[in-house]
């Protein structure tokens, strides 16, 4: 399919297809002439794709790009790879420091052990939650933290699901794009679950007496 | 305590405080003289809290000054306040349209049913949830959306804890400012803990056999 043809399938406008083939975001079509270029189904796809980590994932033009290079890699083992495409899809907090930050990796490296995970160390995750656990402290004192064995159960659960999904998939490449789409757009519907959650509690605690 | 002092004890640069001054997300200290003012204890909160927004929960300057604005408004009941405020914190995505739209509004509709939520209509997290699960429709067909059922259990039990949480503020104020934390803190919590129990269950399902 031509150019145009690309944009009204996908409903990204031409001279952002453009833009996204000169930041390597989409693979260049096949030239059939110098000025012309055929597009495939996997152009359909791919294109969705970046559109789901730009739009909903809201990560940065260089951060796509390093995922659907990690994805493109054939070289490493399934679990190096969907490791590695976790790690850019990790969207790490910057870390701060002193006394908080320290109490914050105490108490993460303790839930950690509670629940028995098997966590790298240098893990991108692990240095986002010692963050926001840092901020927390830094708010509220500890007095929250008795919510984090629920919040790593829910999780828990959830990841089952999502990982049972992800092996789901028809082969490698499928298997890993399943997992990119499951972890940015699960998230955006996680955030947005968690939120209608809290309008039906608040709402059945005040009708409810 | 002088600009200097607050700086010191909030970490955050003298330039950058006399920013949110002039964009009204901190309010003026008291003059001492026509060029030095004094700040106090509820500055150096407010301060954090703007960060926390900023950084952990990635919002706009002017999203974080809607949030204040309706945290400070004293006429309305304490629901709409709390209501107004995660209307504000909802990071709305924008919608898309078409028969996908469709299909993901009547999804919704039904699992917001079959849990028995009340939902207001035009809720913020609604139009979120509708267009994550058009981009997941529309990239990857219906199959994620047996995941779900478990994400909604798992977004409930999550809400019971943080609405207990809200209600055990000192006050009025102290519970809105619980719950603007809570779901900015703890939408980046959540989200580190998804990913690290990832980690843990594709290692446990590499090791385990």
């Amino acid at each position: 399919m031509r150019v145009a043809e690309l944009s009204r399938r996908t409903g990204v406008a031409v001279p952002t297809i453009k833009y996204y083939l000169r930041e390597g975001l989409l693979p260049p079509g096949e030239l059939t002439s110098p000025n012309q270029a055929r597009y495939s189904e996997e152009h359909v796809r791919r294109l969705k794709l970046v559109r789901a980590l730009l739009d909903v994932g809201g990560l940065s033009v260089a951060a796509v790009r390093e995922v659907l290079d990690t994805m493109a890699n054939d070289d490493k083992s399934m679990f190096n790879v969907l490791g590695k495409v976790q790690h850019n899809l990790a969207g790490q907090l910057a870390a701060t420091e002193g006394e908080r930050q320290e109490t914050a990796s105490r108490i993460a490296h303790e839930l950690i052990e509670r629940h028995g995970w098997q966590i790298k160390p240098g893990s991108p995750p692990l240095a986002s939650l010692i963050t926001a656990l840092a901020t927390l402290i830094e708010l509220h004192g500890e007095d929250l933290l008795e919510l984090l064995d629920a919040y790593a159960d829910a999780s828990e659960r959830v990841a089952e699901f999502d990982i049972e999904y992800t092996r789901r998939g028809a082969d490698r490449a499928d298997a890993v794009e399943r997992m990119v789409i499951g972890t940015v757009v699960g998230d955006a519907i996680l955030s947005a679950l968690r939120r209608l959650a809290h309008e039906n509690e608040a709402a059945r605690r005040l009708t409810g007496g």
